[in-house]
């Protein structure tokens, strides 16, 4: 997916709460406002949001010194997810399509994403994505093909998500391998955050080689790249992964929250849908 | 008031707002956005949003090319004002309370605000306004104030908003100096708005000098200071006379709509509530 000229605000928006989380000095926070603002017509409308995503957030390390602002975020997230996980277990297990509901499960802990907002309420998203009608539900060919294949590639999105991955991981049953980004970016899962989440006991966890915000692939190793050409099925989390793959020619299953008006319009919901949406699937 | 770091977004969205009244061009908005990006570092946070505001609406001319691309809304938002004058008249002549009602009818019109949104709804804003409790409300002083004054400074805002306006100095039925903008910015009242709203009908009608969306004094004219510091009953109207004169000495009754966050925080009340609020006015 492009980026469109609405995106602009929102990305001195992004800046602006990852800088904060790594500083209050409102000098240092003006200072990146402004380089932000000096750097803007190098950035293309032709690049994906998690292109800019990636120059934005490379800005806010090098203003701030911080090559990590969200580290201790990430880990508290991760560790209230890791609460949660007998009670989702068991609502998984009791229910009557438990595929399903891990799938819904697994788009509530997409709402664990401080790119898009600087709060969120994670028991909110659950109760509305237990509830909530999908606004595209490409289940039946989810289903279908996932019966099909003999291994499964799952690009993860943000660290504490990963915990809501691991039950819909659990649930599948297949060998699965769990893609994070190669550097910390915003609150996206890294290895390590996908080892706090316990994934290293469903998955082999492997690195996509990006700093991005999400699976741009001219940013990705050669070795990912590989996989996903190899790939019989495919499942991409969040917002970043579909912006990054969306206009891509691979068969995927996109999995993920519209939190945001611009990405709502691309995919034609309405913000704040939940979405299981099957691309060049055969749906 | 100061700007905020908040406000850095905004003046992207507001440029952006603007510029799409004046043009479609994504390539030509696109630009515009590059322009205001490389000012940013110009843009010290110690000015007021209207200073930054002026500079914005520059920028939007000199890109898009266009001098007044909001005159045809203006024009358009004063006719559909002039169609409720007489319903708004009827409703405050038989309020118990016809100054408050006329006061909270003119604080209903200041929702006509292109700067602050992109879309307005003003009949709900009438019955929000005639309905709902004021966060500040210093009516008493108000009162009091105007008993004792033997004229009026008017500071207005928006066109549209103007029609509004006539109605409540028709109910203060006091001689009345009304200040516009010296020239077009955003949709804010010039003196050729003010006179297709009647305003030539019950006040005196003069320009403040600016060029700024709202009264930024060292943008304004010795003869509008002057009127000023000679006032002794003196009304602005909106964010943007609130926004360039909130941190100067005069005593001032500010009557607004709190349309944005940040000035809801500076002034200590809720987004959408409705102020009568007196600055060194003895309250």
């Amino acid at each position: 997916m492009k980026s469109y000229l609405d995106c602009i605000p929102c990305f001195f928006e992004q800046a602006l709460r990852a800088g904060r989380i790594a500083t209050d000095d409102e000098q240092v926070l003006k200072q990146l406002m402004d380089e932000l603002g000096k750097r803007l017509h190098q950035i293309s409308l032709d690049n994906t949001p998690p292109e800019t995503g990636r120059l934005i957030y490379r800005i806010v390390r090098e203003i701030t010194g911080n090559s990590d602002p969200f580290q201790e975020l990430k880990h508290q997230s991760t560790r209230e997810a890791l609460a949660l996980y007998p009670s989702l277990k068991r609502t998984i297990e009791e229910s009557d399509d438990s595929l399903l509901t891990a799938i819904r499960i697994a788009i509530a802990g997409n709402v664990i994403d401080f790119g898009a907002s600087a709060t969120f309420d994670i028991e909110t998203a659950i109760k509305e994505a237990l509830e909530n009608d999908f606004a595209i539900c490409d289940y039946s060919a989810f289903k279908d093909k996932l019966a099909e294949t003999e291994e499964i590639l799952y690009i993860g999105d943000n660290a504490g998500e990963t915990v809501f991955d691991r039950l819909l991981i659990e649930q599948m049953n297949k060998p699965v391998t769990y893609v994070v980004r190669e550097k910390p970016v915003i609150n996206d899962a890294t290895i390590e955050d996908a080892v706090q989440a316990g994934i290293d006991q469903v998955a082999t966890i492997v690195s996509s080689g990006t700093d991005a915000p999400g699976a741009v692939l001219n940013t990705c190793s050669p070795e990912f790249r590989e996989m996903l050409n190899q790939s019989t099925f495919t499942i991409a989390k969040g917002q970043g992964n579909y912006e990054g793959l969306s206009s891509e020619d691979y068969s995927i299953f996109f999995l993920l929250k519209a939190k945001c008006q611009i990405i709502a319009n691309d995919i034609g919901v309405i913000k704040g849908d939940i979405i299981l949406k099957g691309m060049n699937t055969g749906t």
